[in-house]
């Protein structure tokens, strides 16, 4: 019986991998893409199905437990490669103790973890607010107070540049270049940068951009861009090969900057989510091997 | 009686100035933001208002017909700031021909009317295309052709960077930084650039691209950037002060490079759309002085 995708429909273009198969050496399972599942669940699922690696986010950690999932993911013997997330930092003064004190925390998740990162979505416009120069300067200085927090924990600070669609209400770091700019000035283990093709892809300095981003790669994420687009943006994610991006390209311009760490497959889709998870992960695993590895 | 905006319905902030009043010496309407006037209706609509300048659509000069419009602006004594539009030029081979025709087409559309500009869309991936710097190469390579042609007849291309929004299917010039390193390769007055404020808001480089713009600079266009994003991405603008661009700090950054050109209002919504024209006509009046005019 030959297996289908998830969401196309369409037939499994190759067998799916079977677990111990070296080509999902580095393969990481973003819980998000298999939105129902619980940290329990999902780490019984990349275990079953040869996945060494998952990202987890905090509101399911909340919700399992941190020191249950510490221990989930250690019988698993799988890797974390990274939280999701810290950030929205671009709040007024108001707003200032409560983030930072909310991304002290993330980070000492992260370092129970032992995550290869925390991933930090800065945050959008302030309500009412058109200073996007200033809500810039908050994660600016936001980020330096956290850096040093951050190193001292063992955590990379990994600043996720989001597609420019969501400045306004998600993220004022918009491109590579700025994402870079900012990491810049603090030592690389205490920040890096996120290359998510999602919202990287269509950036016309990408080659340039992704060499300097070097030993700053803090993680590595995939998905595709889709059209038409979704009535809802935040879930305009598609499963690698159903859209525009070409991964190969992208994930060869990663690998030539010496990056060998985990590919983490994110989408957020409400297709995949209504899908039965393992159907998702036998899927991602198939376009993975099909789309995202170099050849 | 207080005047309502359209489309929020909140009460107008300052009283529509009239005709002749020198804050809309520069004002511009799109003809699409009052999408169910043929070409003599929004000419009407123009000198009724007191707005001096209009910026039209092929499509809608193709049903009114070229010359009647050309005799309409004369007569009215209106400007035409641009011409919407030429472009798509990512196809493969096979649609070289028809891309190049079409677009020689409409440099002579734009010289009958002495429009300032032939706006530039210059297209998406072609069907099942995954080749994003062919796409750009094949976008070159034709531009360079029509350069020449544009120049011998006094049109002036005017490369229009699109939201990386609209990066798969409408515009593979992603960002103004993208659209300068194409545009500098010709005479000034063969290829320029739009500035769009829908478009290059989040840029977070915007002031020094700008800046570089300078001379290049054929058309600034403004709308606004809505939240939450409406379903259909395309109709996602805003009229201006509706959303979260900082307008004023915008246009000070283009009167800054000496940009004395008009100031167009292009808005694509489907509540302005369903609205009476004339309302919007009168609102866009009101907000282009209340948040784009430099103060």
């Amino acid at each position: 019986m030959i297996e289908l995708d998830v969401p196309s429909g369409l037939p499994a273009g190759i067998a799916t991998p079977a677990p111990g198969d070296p080509r999902l050496a580095r393969l990481s399972l973003n819980q998000r893409t298999t939105q129902r599942w619980s940290v329990g669940e999902a780490v019984d699922g990349c275990l079953a199905a040869g996945v060494p690696s998952i990202g987890l986010w905090r509101e399911q950690i909340a919700e399992f437990g941190l020191d249950r999932a510490c221990r989930a993911v250690e019988r698993a013997g799988l890797r974390v490669s990274s939280v999701c997330r810290g950030g929205f930092l671009t709040g007024l003064a108001d707003d200032y103790a409560r983030a930072m004190s909310d991304n002290r925390q993330a980070i000492d998740e992260s370092a129970a973890l032992g995550a290869a990162c925390l991933v930090m979505v800065v945050g959008g416009l302030p309500e009412g607010s058109r200073d996007l120069p200033g809500a810039r300067q908050r994660v600016e200085d936001r980020i330096a107070e956290l850096a040093v927090y951050a190193g001292q924990n063992g955590v990379q600070l990994a600043i996720e540049p989001m597609h420019p669609l969501f400045c306004a209400d998600r993220g004022v770091i918009s491109t590579l270049r700025q994402a870079l700019e900012l990491a810049e000035r603090f030592p690389a283990e205490q920040v890096g940068v996120v290359i998510d093709t999602f919202h990287v892809w269509w950036d016309p300095h990408i080659s340039e951009l992704v060499a300097r981003a070097a030993d700053r790669i803090a993680s590595y994420q995939v998905c595709d861009w889709i059209t038409p687009f979704p009535a809802d943006a935040l879930l305009s994610r598609g499963m690698m090969g159903d859209g525009h991006i070409d991964f190969r390209s992208l994930t060869s311009l990663v690998q030539q900057t010496g990056y060998r760490g985990d590919i983490e497959v994110e989408i957020f889709n409400a297709e995949i989510w209504a899908a039965d998870p393992h159907a998702t992960v036998a899927t991602l695993m198939r376009r993975y091997v099909e789309h995202v590895l170099p050849s």
